[in-house]
């Protein structure tokens, strides 16, 4: 019952960004440096993952129902087809949707674009024992915010430190964080969209302001790197996903929530109640009755 | 790909609560009058299930992002033990989590009391798109506040036609209501409260109130039953799901929530773009280069 998933190298210490070293044209997008080398091998390891994760995360919802304040936010980013989506389903699909909090975060409307760019967030942070996921977040206030010129320069220049302050204020209130920038390369980006085109069912996922976007690539890129290496604090890390290839994205992303899942060791709450007494009232005095 | 479920007696026929005819206590709570009749038969028909269940919910997902208004919504209630939890895992886990929202209403807040009963509910209806599920619901407001006089009866008894109103509003606006009774005995829910405080790892889940709500038993059985009658409507109607059988229930449900996707038909948008001209852009002039 308490079966651990084997022992591989820290996925935590293998992606975490270092701000004082990190490259980003340096990551290889489709790189497999720890872990399984193949789909299947992958495939297995997520299974043993998804069970071990599903024992995590009962306990650290058993924890927030007896008071407990703490929570997971997983926080995804990344260019269109990186496969924010396909994480979700993969990845938080492993787990009890029942302590599962996703927000996705769309072009913002007119009615919050009228807040703060923080305010549309703190109300879907995940309340106590849940894991959250974010699909975009705050970051995009200073991605497509810089990129496109939304904003002034000295605005989105400011957010930095903004964000840094809010991340540590979540971390302070029992919020583990975990960012993974899933990243994938322009070639790649291509074969996804021509995919997503050439399916009827995938239709769907593809707006034409995507072109624009991927013309932009390189200044994206210039804006996330700045974003991995301002804000990746110990409060709130920052991982760079290699996400070329689908299967080993869904294995990093799944082992950097368990890694974040084990390391709160959650704990089942000590009954406020005597279990004997109860019992006792059940079987001989049975309100029922 | 477009493999069908097998065919079965329509479970929405066999489990509807007819108001001119329902009979709770003529409805046995182990009982299986239709579908599977063991554990293995419900794991593979729920097997089936998920499958059909996770393409129409893609086509709904897509058919939102395309601008449609159309959503689901599961509400769930039951007796302590009935399985609202043990529902969500199974059922709802079937899902892609991106499409699934899960809203639980625990005893309202002080700031939640200070509003409308209807108050909190509206803020979890699902967006379009997207399978909402309710673990307990607006109707906590004419069984907890009925049994326990927590309002004047005449607040209670006015709520049945507002609870009315209210669906009939959010049925109008696209939301398809499913709303599932977990109907158990009291000797199955004696057995479960042992079992949940026998075992150290289930004791989180029980709270000493819940035998007051026990020795109400047959009173909170005369709530329901008065919900049920007075609020199976057209527009949103009950269903009465034997839930003794934990494999049965979640069967059940499964069954409703897919036979309500079924007559959505949800269909994949159309393109509001050229996908050829999308794609000559791509191969031709792609705006990376």
């Amino acid at each position: 019952m308490a079966e651990k998933s084997p022992r591989v190298q820290s996925v935590s210490d293998a992606f975490r960004v270092d701000p004082e070293s990190f490259d980003l044209a340096g990551v290889d997008p489709a790189a497999t440096p720890v872990g399984p080398r193949s789909k299947a091998a992958a495939a297995r390891d997520l299974a043993v993952v998804g069970e071990e994760l599903d024992r995590l995360q009962e306990a650290l919802y058993a924890e927030g129902v007896g008071g407990g304040t703490r929570r997971v936010l997983l926080v995804l980013q990344g260019m269109d087809t990186s496969g924010k989506g396909g994480t979700i389903r993969h990845v938080a699909g492993l787990v009890n949707p029942q302590g599962l909090r996703i927000a996705s975060f769309k072009k913002p409307t007119r009615a919050e674009l009228r807040h703060d760019f923080l305010w549309r967030i703190r109300r879907q942070v995940p309340p106590p024992g849940h894991i959250g996921v974010f699909d975009r977040s705050h970051y995009e206030d200073v991605l497509v915010a810089r990129v496109d010129n939304l904003v002034p320069a000295t605005e989105w220049q400011r957010r930095y430190r903004r964000i840094n302050a809010f991340e540590r204020e979540l971390a302070d209130e029992g919020v583990t964080i975990v960012k993974c920038f899933l990243h994938i390369s322009p070639e790649r980006q291509r074969d996804r969209l021509i995919a997503r085109l050439e399916d009827p069912l995938k239709r769907w996922k593809y707006n034409p302001a995507d072109l624009g976007a991927r013309g932009k690539f390189s200044r994206y890129q210039v804006a996330y790197r700045d974003a991995l290496v301002k804000c990746s604090t110990p409060a709130a890390p920052w991982f760079a996903v290699p996400s070329d290839r689908k299967w080993y994205r869904n294995w990093v992303v799944a082992r950097l929530l368990l890694e974040a899942l084990r390391g709160l060791a959650p704990a089942y709450p000590q009954p406020s109640y005597d279990p004997a007494v109860e019992l006792a009232r059940l079987r001989d005095a049975d309100p029922l009755r």
